[in-house]
């Protein structure tokens, strides 16, 4: 069986991204791709590293363009998915890349994206306890932000095994794609190299929402989560530093071993999370370019708090490779298929 | 009057910092420039960037090649300077960039560093509280370790006022030369471009117990430091992301008046510390080989934190830079001489 | 089929992108890693990319470990490898990866390399005419280097065609991946962040011989190459800046008809040369882990020079891509099988 | 005396140099900063490496806001400094960044810039023969182009000295800096970080005819030049490599003591130029933010030809340090008033 996929979005980063795992993706064969101001140039002159589709032509961004593929991967715009799914056919299984559908509070979406709230669908992060028995069969997936993914997958664990208090402080710092294909003066690579800088500090950043909720559901209670997020000298790659109080009680000994028997219970069996070794750190380039996340942890005796740190790459795992892993889970296929679990490195 | 200052450990990073702010201060005259393992061999051979200092011969690092200057940088690695500095002229200003007499408490000392304590100097921070009458005259001074720059002054008004509670959240990024020039594996370009990771995590970084003491001596009582470090990949740089829980009875608005009035207050007759204006965020590009810190602070409603971000350049003021705004301090010139305060970007 | 495959020299970069390739490689099962001086360590500690193999033990790097292989990739230092391919099996495969079977011409050899010469095996570039049928069944590959892969695949339909004069210059950038993983200062990632350098300056590096051995065989006449490698701040691509006078009568209108006739007649059906639609110039993030040559040309009317610029992955293509591509040839495989054709970009 | 100065283009990168370098220049006030859309914004919202200046506010670029001023620097698009400058007052003296002034020959301009020609002014290149004599008393100066200044920097003195032909080919890397502050998708980190690229090849590029033009000069004959740029993955910085082949007689041993002696001879007294010692090759990170600019030389005995390499930082000596410079020998001040030599390394 060979699965038909379109992708509206592919002149962007998300889109030639989930086109380079497509392309290669042994159960796929890629129909349609579409942009906007695009429309019209063959693929190879806006995602020139993408060779085997160079000559594909780019058709604009309509259900028109997307109908009669048995999946359709949108990378849209945040607001723009909601009137395209509506137009597709029924039976269509959709994959949004985009924000719309990931928050099931109409309050937050409204709070932080300033319109009415389109629905919540099956949320695509199948390490989630309970995630893959909800996305087997699916026909709308909600692909959550790059942020919440690496740092949903450093924390959650703690929260599950109720090792630590509902407050947790993050600070990650992310490549510059994941502030999409924009041309803002701040994106420039005069500005970016050399340069490490915050934004949305103090609660600010879309995807704060997204924390809480991903994180409350683990811990069964209301989180709150101090979120900094921040822009590095690179192009790929999230590096999430977590951090939250042990509850009392919680040994801290300077030994971590109740905090690694919980992440290597959550982890065991999970075919993209490497707990990593005692002593050995993520770094964002082990994961460049792969469907990886890579975890590790530590208890801080003296400040009594488990820091929990994950790298992913943004637009792989973060993003694309995310998708695809929720296609296969939807479709029956098996989870890996086409997602490399080796990053490129160095 | 000219001032003949001599630099120990040259041949490093910190050592080619102080020449390059050495070689242009107007009341100072470099003499002796001496190195380990490059002794011998002239200056430009291993600095490249200093063509005026380009023929200078490098002189082994011993007490007969520093004594008969007024003044002596210390620029070597942790646990070399006090036998040395034991054997100089007691009249000759000492400005030791090494850790060893930066700390007060012996226990932590030995904690982190494994040797017995050497001392306390006198420490260069001058924008803390009390710390400038300290430098005045001073003959030996303890120049802050890169990240407690960079953090002391992100967080140090929050505690005086006393806005937050006694449990701070550093996630700090550094650029590369922070670690020296090291031949290290994982300090290779190949391994450091592209990449962020986390090091020393768990408060196993020894600059956490000066962190400590600073916040705990702004603050009036002990305060706890959750301390994690990342590599980034810049050449030089800090940006320090602190948190700290507002005290109960402090509001958390979304405004930040409190915390803006008491930053303004300590900072307003700084020379170089800039609190930014709202909205405007540090970055380490806009302090590259200045003397500036970057100031900036936001309260999260949600999480009741304020969130205050700083950005040095680790090697200027977070190291050289700091080294001769003291000992300008200690020689009564003026303190701005010699200090460039605009930062070299994009 | 399952082809059983050992990579020796597993500890370094080549050898890392080697193991990338091949673990995801359907035909091969990959058997013996080994190292050096990290003999006994898991692979997981020195390739933390590497998850699918991260458990494996790095063996010593001897005859005894790699015997019992179809294939034996060799990634080791200049001068290592006839010793030990000496004493492997005769039906073994081996395909070096490094320089000592490259040159035919033992006086090149002694010159650059200042041994005695070791000999001459397939040289692994199937892009050049004759080449694949020379691999066909090949048990002995000398993989080239990785700038007279990018610089031979810029120029040699040029010479093929008699478009230019037997004179190339030629300016290389590359990442510093290409200098492996020693320990030298001048690739420390706070030198090589922000700086371009040349190095090997006036015929000096070692590729030279190689490059004019390549260009001389498709001239059918001596062709000097003056040859300046550059150290850029990236870990991986070069970029290869080529050029050439254009011979007497060739047609300088500032169009370049000739020229790319002749390259689109060379490149029409190779699988992993992408000559770029005219205005679009190659990139080294395109072709970032794929085993894609980007190449581009114009002509200058002014200069009558014909300018030729490639760009590669210095580990894929231009090492361990290019050494798996020929092993495919070499074994009857499928010559794409398990290599990527699409970028990891941005 | 102390100069009073205005900038116009205060907002764009060579207008930010510009006030790093004026703002600590002893001699100078800075009057008027002025722009275009950024009008009426402090500086320190679009310059926030510039503490010194940063409540100044940015008036328009106009005439009126730029009278009054003994110096003014224009730091405009190409084709708006005529214009601007006719305005002023006659005994201002004005210094134009842009490339508007500087070409001799009309129909060079009006092939590269296709629009009519609107003058030549004393071309800033002090170390050129003969140019200091033209620019003391100057009122209008010329600031080369940032390729040009590291191109003829590295090459005149060896056209001046008979050693080599009048063909010569640069490939010339440079920060991205060097494009300016224009938003173009090519010139995001995302696409610039990691990735090497050429543009403008086969001569297309506007700064070839300037190049042309100087090395002319120098060589008594028309030079071609086969000039091919580069964009890099760094915010500033040049590298230029040059190479021409050796006219007959000169000889070609491998050692290079001919050319020496003519570099050492045009550069013994040059304040700006460090050619460096044997065996030592230009890094643009060892001139970062400097006036300097690093030579090497090389001959290639096999290839029968001179590589002439340099480094500058693009925006100090390639545009503001070397606007500077020459404002400094217009007015009588000492020529390194105000300049670092020192660069900003690591």
């Amino acid at each position: 069986m060979t699965v038909r996929v379109a992708v509206a979005g592919a002149s962007g980063y998300a889109g030639g991204e989930l086109l380079r795992l497509l392309a290669s993706h042994p159960g796929v064969e890629v129909g349609a791709v579409t942009a906007h101001t695009s429309a019209g140039r063959p693929l190879g002159s806006v995602q020139p590293q993408l060779p085997q589709l160079a000559d594909r032509i780019l058709l604009d961004t309509s259900a028109d363009s997307l109908r009669g593929h048995d999946v359709v991967f949108l990378a849209l715009p945040h607001g723009q998915s909601a009137a395209l799914a509506a137009e597709l056919e029924p039976g269509t299984l959709i994959v949004d890349c985009g924000a719309d559908f990931r928050l099931r509070d109409p309050a937050a979406w409204e709070r932080f994206y300033g319109s009415s709230h389109a629905g919540t669908w099956p949320y695509g992060l199948p390490e989630l306890p309970g995630a893959r028995d909800e996305l087997k069969g699916a026909l709308r997936i909600a692909v959550p932000g790059c942020y919440p993914t690496a740092v949903t997958l450093a924390l959650f664990p703690a929260y599950v095994a109720g090792l630590v208090e509902p407050e947790a402080v993050v600070v990650a710092a992310s490549g510059t794609s994941g502030a999409g294909r924009s041309l803002a003066p701040r994106l420039l690579g005069s500005e970016v190299m050399g340069s490490m800088s915050p934004y949305g500090v103090g609660g600010g950043h879309r995807h704060t929402p997204e924390l809480v909720q991903n994180l409350s559901l683990a811990a069964g209670e209301h989180v709150t989560v101090s979120f900094t997020p921040t822009l590095a000298p690179m192009p790929r790659g999230i590096l999430a530093t977590c951090s939250a109080r042990l509850r009392p009680g919680i040994a801290a000994t300077g030994r971590d071993d109740e905090a690694r028997a919980a992440f290597g219970a959550a982890y065991a069996d999970e075919p993209f999370v490497r707990l990593l070794p005692p002593g050995q750190w993520p770094s964002t380039a082990a994961v460049l370019g792969s469907n990886t996340v890579q975890v590790q942890i530590a208890v801080d005796p003296d400040a009594r708090r488990l820091i929990c740190v994950s790298a992913i790459d943004n637009l792989t795992k973060g993003t694309a490779g995310g998708a695809v892993q929720s296609m296969n889970i939807a479709l029956g296929l098996p989870e890996r298929l086409g997602l490399p679990t080796n990053g490129v490195a160095p």
